[in-house]
């Protein structure tokens, strides 16, 4: 296949090996592999993690709970707060499969209560220092209260409590992860043993986020992790020590349309509507957007080869990305060529690019946009 | 009309006075008016420019040439240097339409003079100091070079020297863009003079960038100007000084999903994929992905109001929007309310929503990505 603009490619056999590491570390501890579906978003990719045989999944939005539920699968958590304006699709879902929702309010509760036509599971969301969405750790008593409103009324399941510690991408290193694991998990029991007071017991613990999911050894304190990024990894965990280069599953060919001798730089067709903004920082300081191979061959089916060495996307635009090339490299590298961009943060680029080529040339089409 | 989730709306008053005020510009000037199209990507809203009278465009990628071709656009400069791997779609192009393209190397336009089917107008683009793409303007030799190559084939008309000054972007205020624009022209013109002296005479100028199609006044010293954010402005130009706050037309609508009185914020559904992650910082260094207005009456055709003061978007992920809310405002706001969020970037914005809705309830798609 002759790439003539930017596409995204996916070595497929790295995306297996990812899920089967983290599918296996699950299985050890003995929890509920809950894999979060909005790094892909594809119901092709869907497929390898069902031969792995994961059942239940988490997802961003009621638009992406529709996708995949329409894709076959039954047991599904909204990972996000409801968003009480989507009660029309929720109760097309809570109809359809096993819907599990998060609340965090009384509100929501009361809403849900009055308005729901099925019965779901609801998780309370906690707040154990990201400082996104979920009701502050150190509140026992208002959890203890919502849990109390949730068990007194038979629409509601009442699950357990549900944490996404995005706090560790700010982590210094594998140390601190481990530390903000066990925090997490301390403050989890606390609120649990605080329910169990309050006479609700048998809950569960569901845990998210990709470096807790790499580093932590053994979760067997926790019922379901829900990581979802390491189907793909990215720029973001390599350079938190959270995987290796070579479990970097995805790439933006990207066609160079010229070349900078004097600054170093080759730029391509390939910018901000491709890669997204987001962007990293290296040990030095410097801001990118990306890092940069070569194809490792002569075929797509070849893949991409090793990170170049002080390379990296310097900045992009709209279309353009404007590369920085280590002299080593920059006298092999033609307009024309293809660079392979490796993403800052692979769940925004996959979004944008709407779907990804396996390098035998299989596509996978990501969900479209509601 | 009911909104369920993030919806991306425009204000077709807002977008039509923002086209008629260059467009006049233009036309005291004396200069072409080719408006950048990448910014709304939509046939509907550029119906909004044919109305001013404007026949010629510009665009950022060959998808989109394509795209507007097939709504009637018959004058189309892709103001990216050219992609030799695209040369399928660039002739089936220039066989239907007055086609221009952007080119800096000789490689590329030998790869054009052996490939194209049919002619072509050619710019040669100018590096005037933001260091994207472009013959630095310091090398006059090389422009010149280049042009003695284009004028050598009679597949080409060489049209002239294209600039995109993008560094006003990085600009302190109007008077420093002021000088950019000044510079800018001063460049231009050696490089003209340059040419004149190599035997090339009658060739045109054309420059980029909303900044300086905002701030300055009088262009009657080049020939053309290609802005492109201005038909729907955004926070980045706002704080840059070159809109005023009720010239930015597009707003995404978000769902409040969750409110915490003890952190003064509100989070919306609404974060990465639909605002994008452009940051811009304000005056005291703060970095936001995005300012907050509520809604302006009771209904959607209302609008939305001024910007709240002290509040603003800290923070996104892929789909939460962690909003910073002053106190005047916070108990106003209500689980289900809809937040309006003014984007930092609209171009990404709109790519990334695929679409906007007037007030009125027209939809305007936006191209497919190819």
């Amino acid at each position: 296949m002759f790439i003539t603009k930017p596409t995204l490619l996916v070595d497929t056999a790295r995306v297996r090996r990812n899920i089967k590491r983290i599918a296996g570390k699950a299985l050890i501890s003995g929890v509920v592999f809950r894999p979060h579906f909005k790094t892909h978003q594809s119901s092709g990719i869907g497929e390898f993690f069902k031969e792995e045989g994961v059942a239940s999944i988490a997802v961003s939005s009621m638009d992406m709970a529709l996708y995949f539920a329409d894709s076959g699968w039954k047991d599904i958590t909204v990972a996000f707060p409801v968003n009480i304006r989507q009660i029309d699709v929720i109760n097309s879902l809570a109809g359809r499969i096993n819907l599990h929702l998060l609340v965090e309010s009384e509100q929501t509760v009361n809403f849900l209560k009055n308005n729901l036509l099925y019965p779901v599971d609801l998780w309370i969301e906690i707040d154990v220092g990201h400082r996104r969405t979920g009701i502050d750790c150190s509140d026992g008593e208002a959890v203890a209260k919502l849990a109390g409103l949730i068990r007194s009324s038979r629409k509601f399941k009442f699950s357990g409590l549900l944490t996404h510690a995005g706090n560790t991408y700010r982590a210094s290193g594998n140390e601190e992860i481990k530390e903000i694991y066990r925090d997490m998990v301390d403050k989890l029991y606390k609120l649990k043993e605080n329910l169990r007071r309050n006479g609700v017991s048998d809950i569960a613990l569901s845990i998210g986020d990709t470096p807790t999911a790499g580093i932590v050894a053994d979760f067997s304190e926790v019922d379901e992790i829900r990581p979802g990024n390491f189907v793909f990894y990215d720029v973001m965990q390599y350079l938190l020590g959270i995987c290796k280069e070579e479990d970097i599953a995805v790439a933006v060919a990207c066609p160079v349309v010229a070349k900078y001798g004097g600054r170093g730089e080759v730029v391509v067709y390939g910018g901000a509507v491709h890669l997204s903004k987001e962007r990293a920082s290296l040990k030095n300081g410097t801001v990118i957007y990306g890092l940069v191979s070569l194809a490792d061959g002569d075929t797509m089916e070849d893949g991409w080869g090793k990170v170049l060495r002080n390379s990296y996307v310097r900045a992009v635009s709209q279309e353009h990305g404007v590369i920085k090339i280590a002299e080593e490299y920059f006298d092999k590298i033609k307009i024309g060529d293809l660079l392979y961009i490796l993403p800052v943060h692979s769940c925004l680029t996959v979004n944008l690019m709407g779907g990804c080529l396996s390098l035998s040339g299989r596509y996978f089409k990501v969900m479209g946009h509601g």
